[in-house]
């Protein structure tokens, strides 16, 4: 039956056209932010940065995001337990939230699953969200169950505060910038390789890299210590520190180099992973650390003041004229090939 | 591999009992909301309610949502138009809001799409999505894509604002109030049965049916006024009158009864269903309309101030002492059996 069709004058699915993958991501995300662009905005940052910001007063705003987990492409039920699945959907919405250097109050969850699934799996879904949302500070809002015959999905909405005006935006880099990062990076994406490998038989260090993929923690803090700081601009890089920087260059108008001799990676992944190691470490996504932009003068009173506590920042980087990102050996240094990046939808 | 399973001390995935199918939908709810309420809250509101409430501010409060909406559960392709389909993803989580009595101000939304999806169709629904936000006064706050092996899933979260302590509870009934229904009952869930039929010659009327499962409106208005009058507990009806009286009862510590000789319905969904009818009216859900339990004193002026250009309200029953709700053929009439309820979810 196409009464629908029969009835609007408006295409129907699956008329034809490029798909999903023929378009990619970026694009598709772009695309969608023009037509979302076009609605009357009641928002101080629309659609585009990590999370939108409403002003339900003035000197409070709040930051809206919304992340989700698909089975298949996120994760398998095999590599991670409900428990820790449910902690993990919901760091990686908060990370979102710290992206912006926001303060999260709520949280909401769509969990869709077959009505295979086992009931107690599901309620150790939820016991992980709610224990992680314990202890990020946040109020777990309800949300809505769905069968589905298809993957487990995990959709999870937050929402954190903010003083108006301190916030880590993307359009906020200016030229000469120098780009910090939090914590080290591409222990998560050597964790996915690891996985994807399949391999039984791994050393503590190797263990400690899928940790780092399956229970991830939002750098809530460091958002918040970034923007107590004065810094203005920054997000968070789960989809690998290439991207977000690029992000971040299209939206501040300038362009960027990062200095690989500077980036925070351990030795091992150099001594395992070889050439490779460049790849986890700027490409690969799923460290939920964060990046930042910020004059030069004021690196060192940041870098002063950081407290222990945190994860440690490391320079990396600089904004410069132009457009594009460069990735050099080192500041001054010569000009390699772009690492891939890796993006898992719609590749 | 079952690293994670080696590695940590709770439950894998699929280790066995009962399945969601054999727990079923309401008592899923309640375990969720369970868990969720030992968490630490910070909410006017918490889960268990049409939408959770939170408080940013000394008499300003914040109604917050999630819907999805899933292919093959919740919609086919060949039923609907991918702008339409945005667009009544929109409406079903505002519905949510309207059941507070809330004034939607931002929406966000996740959409899993598999790579093969076209891309044209991703746009539509995002167009009807958009256009229907700004009917509504709602911000686009962005949302998530995600590839997905499987079927599309559209999730919705929206936030809207309220004045403190201004909004329908379902806790909020009393024995004794009336109970009023917005709106006329039983067409969308008519319409589900005319496209689960999939007869393609349809009358005008029938036409109008199928309209009102694929293009509802949520009731903002309707909902707004109610709080306006000082009516303070009620909800939408989307899960069907039925089991949103129940749950009503359940959290207002009274019973119910509902006079079917005061349903407003359309002849027509007599004359074309027969006995059916009251499944259709009482126990379908999709009827996008709002309840509401108020004191008999004040239905009155309730009744006389309404405006025109809002959907009608109508008495159809009465929150009584005790525990459970009755279907009266009228108002001290006769007991008759329970409609069916139709849930589509773990059925």
């Amino acid at each position: 039956m196409t009464l629908d069709r029969a009835q609007t004058p408006e295409r129907a699915f699956d008329e034809g056209g490029p798909s999903l993958a023929d378009v990619g991501e970026q694009a598709l995300l772009r695309a969608l932010r023009e037509i979302a662009g076009a609605s009357p905005p009641a928002l101080v940052i629309g659609s585009g940065d990590d999370a939108a910001v409403w002003s339900p007063e003035p000197g409070r705003d709040l930051a809206i995001s919304q992340d989700a987990l698909v089975e298949g492409v996120d994760f398998r039920r095999s590599w991670i337990s409900p428990r820790r699945l449910g902690a993990r959907a919901l760091s990686v919405a908060l990370s979102d939230l710290a992206g912006m250097g926001a303060r999260p109050v709520w949280c909401s969850a769509t969990l869709c699953a077959p009505a295979s699934t086992c009931f107690e799996d599901v309620l150790e879904i939820q016991r992980g969200l709610c224990t992680a949302a314990a202890v990020a500070g946040c109020a777990v809002a309800g949300g809505d169950v769905s069968a589905i015959v298809g993957p487990l999905v995990i959709d999870i909405s937050v929402g954190g505060t903010l003083a108006t005006g301190a916030v880590l935006r993307r359009d906020g880099g200016r030229t000469g910038d120098l780009v910090v990062v939090t914590g080290t990076l591409g222990r998560a994406a050597a964790g996915v390789r690891l996985l994807l490998d399949g391999g039984n038989e791994l050393s503590e260090r190797e263990r400690a890299w899928v940790d780092a993929e399956l229970a991830p923690v939002a750098r809530i803090g460091e958002g918040l210590q970034l923007v107590a700081s004065g810094v203005r601009c920054g997000g968070d890089i789960s989809d690998g520190l290439l991207v977000e920087l690029e992000r971040i260059t299209e939206m501040s108008g300038c362009g960027a180099e990062i200095w690989l001799d500077r980036l925070p990676v351990e030795p091992a992944l150099v001594s395992d992973f070889g050439a490779a190691w460049t790849d986890l470490a700027v490409g690969g996504g799923e460290d939920f650390e964060l990046v930042a932009a910020l004059p030069e003068a004021a690196v060192a009173a940041l870098l002063k003041s950081w407290p222990e506590n945190l994860a440690p920042i490391t320079v990396v980087g600089r904004l410069r004229n132009g457009a594009g990102l460069d990735v050099l050996d080192s500041e001054g240094g010569s000009l390699l090939p772009r690492p891939h990046t890796s993006s898992r939808h719609f590749a």
